[in-house]
């Protein structure tokens, strides 16, 4: 089994039942998930930063204005940490206090180094926008140049990574199974709806094959 | 209207048009985030932890085990960022530079205590199980003493907080509308899916009022 470091930084405290350290769990995790909190600190002051992120085996991509906060923090390569989260469902049990989510979280520790070449920044990028729109980048016109030069492009390097993950129906405590409560769970996920087209979209052009994977998720379903 | 300071450590750098400063557009998008990514730096080491929270006025709730490291970072008074997004669509264009998501996240600022009192820990904890799960509380059993000893809650000022919002179509440089390329958004929200009963629920037991909201929110629209 493939395995990231287990150290005081990323070992579970509550919950070590819950805790996993190998790739095949955290991987999945990173790559489903939509955005990522970016956290570090300057002067003092913790920020914590939502933003877009792709994995690129065990590197993690992001982007941004070159002026931003965190990509000079990256830049500077100092050290930060990014969690991300997907939420399966509530979970209600017979007492409050068995309540609790079903979830698939990672929190991951690197330090990073912006792309310096335009090649390497241009590869980046569009495995950034790979993982979040598979296809889009053939259809659309590419990045000039100038372009290029206004986004910084992030690499880092995952050095120690955890997912915790809770599934499963709720767990009682054994004297509360007799309470006359409903116990259960309520599935939730993320839903992508019908595109809806640009208001100066020209009406002689069709959805695009990259635009239609969103139809076919759930509107095919009915 | 009612602002949070706006200071160098919530302003914004890139995109100022996208940023709010007062609560009317702050504190929706507390109250509708289900989870919050807390970070702080231990140590020179940063960490992002997600954890469920709920909005107390200007303060925000957090709650956890004792020994859990953002517990003890929070009951030392140290300082947190607190982050939330929540994801309203794709934002495809007919460029690439121009793609986007449309989103309303926060990012706030400020230090906690830990909560002491039983009381005061009790009427916390229902406000954080309100904020998730409205009118669960009233169908459980309540904590124990035992159960209120082992949580930790905590209660955080905020200090000053920014939320940033994207929405609306895409917008495309003018030198790119010609092109023939399908442009629009693709929305997205979070989705609750129809109650799935425990293995050991009796099965005189009726869905709850609580629960029967979830049936509400989607299923009623088919």
């Amino acid at each position: 089994m493939s395995l990231f470091p287990k150290t005081t930084r990323n070992r579970l405290q509550r919950h070590p039942d819950r805790g996993h350290y190998d790739r095949a769990t955290i991987t999945p995790i990173i790559d489903e998930a939509q955005i990522c909190y970016v956290g570090f600190e300057t002067e003092g002051q913790p920020f914590v930063i939502p933003t877009l992120h792709a994995r690129d085996g065990d590197a993690l991509l992001l982007h941004g204005t070159p002026a931003s906060r965190l990509m000079q923090h990256i830049g500077h390569g100092q050290p930060v940490s990014i969690a991300m989260a997907l939420l399966d469902g509530l979970v209600l049990a017979r007492s409050i206090f068995s309540h609790s989510i079903n979830y698939r979280s990672v929190v991951l520790f690197g330090r990073g180094r912006l792309l310096e070449t335009p090649a390497e920044k241009l590869r980046a990028l569009r495995i950034i926008s790979e993982h979040l729109m598979p296809g889009r980048w053939d259809e659309t016109r590419p990045p000039s140049h100038r372009e290029l030069a206004a986004t910084a492009v992030a690499r880092l390097e995952i050095e120690s990574a955890t997912a915790k993950i809770r599934s499963g129906p709720p767990v009682d405590q054994q004297s509360d199974v007799a309470l006359p409560v409903w116990t259960g769970i309520v599935p939730m996920q993320q839903q992508m709806l019908a595109p809806i087209p640009a208001p100066d979209l020209a009406p002689n052009i069709p959805l695009s094959p990259a635009v239609r994977q969103w139809l076919d998720t759930d509107t095919n379903d009915e």
